[in-house]
């Protein structure tokens, strides 16, 4: 496991990294079955008539990849207690087969709570980019983050 | 097939609704060991002893199924055009396995592209219920939906 990072350990400006996934084809046509089954997302020829030009991954899928790449990537996996929003999520450029995508999450904002002493908002914007460093997609996530021990006092 | 829905045929203030679906226990630990694979989504125990209390959809897949459940209902399947922003989305109580979900869709604004005139915008308030009616994922959705061949002149 990685060292647990919490709310104290975040500071205003940060840019925290995470590794890189490449989306297949397989997985991309299996979740857009299941989840969002959309002609662009889920058949190869109606795909390429459309004016995407191919498949491409359905917006949803390249959301939760981002999530899972940014949250196991950096320490959150213990202290990270869930987030109630998304605010301003922009999906701006198609993501493909053999697309490689990694996250850059900016700390934009950190207050503790009043109420608990055991966590602290955290405000963070989530950038996804391509294997060229294209924003393929944006969002702003107000984070709850659990604070150390000793500060719990 | 359905009939198609097209721009002018959504009024604002209008509500779309939709089928009904059960979330079961294996497809919520399915989605959440491959795209969130947090505690409380993975696993049963640790699930019970987390403050849900037991094993909650991943936030990503109710988002999910309540674009499917949305998209696939009213007729949209030919004139949605793609959405390129999600606007405040709030998860606003947890989704459990045996829950069965529900969405409706209100028109909130509408208005024509002026520079394609084979589509519209159209604002669209996604409130997704459980079998007890309570609110459980509410979002802001504009997207893109085709106009009627007749419009395009």
């Amino acid at each position: 496991m990685q060292e647990a990072v919490h709310f104290e350990d975040l500071e205003i400006g940060q840019v925290l990294g995470s590794q890189r996934k490449t989306m297949t084809e397989a997985e991309i046509i299996e979740f857009a079955w299941q989840y969002d089954p959309q002609p662009f997302h889920i058949s190869v020829p109606d795909a390429e008539e459309s004016h995407f030009g191919g498949v491409i991954s359905s917006g949803f899928q390249t959301l939760a990849v981002s999530f899972r790449l940014a949250w196991q990537a950096n320490g959150l996996q213990a202290t990270n207690l869930g987030a109630g929003t998304i605010e301003q999520l922009h999906w701006l450029k198609p993501v493909r087969p053999g697309d490689t995508l990694r996250v850059e999450m900016e700390v934009l904002e950190k207050r503790e709570s009043r109420s608990k002493p055991d966590r602290g908002f955290v405000r963070f914007k989530y950038t996804t980019y391509n294997q060229d460093d294209e924003a393929v997609m944006t969002m702003e996530c107000p984070q709850i983050v659990g604070r150390k021990e000793a500060a719990r006092g």
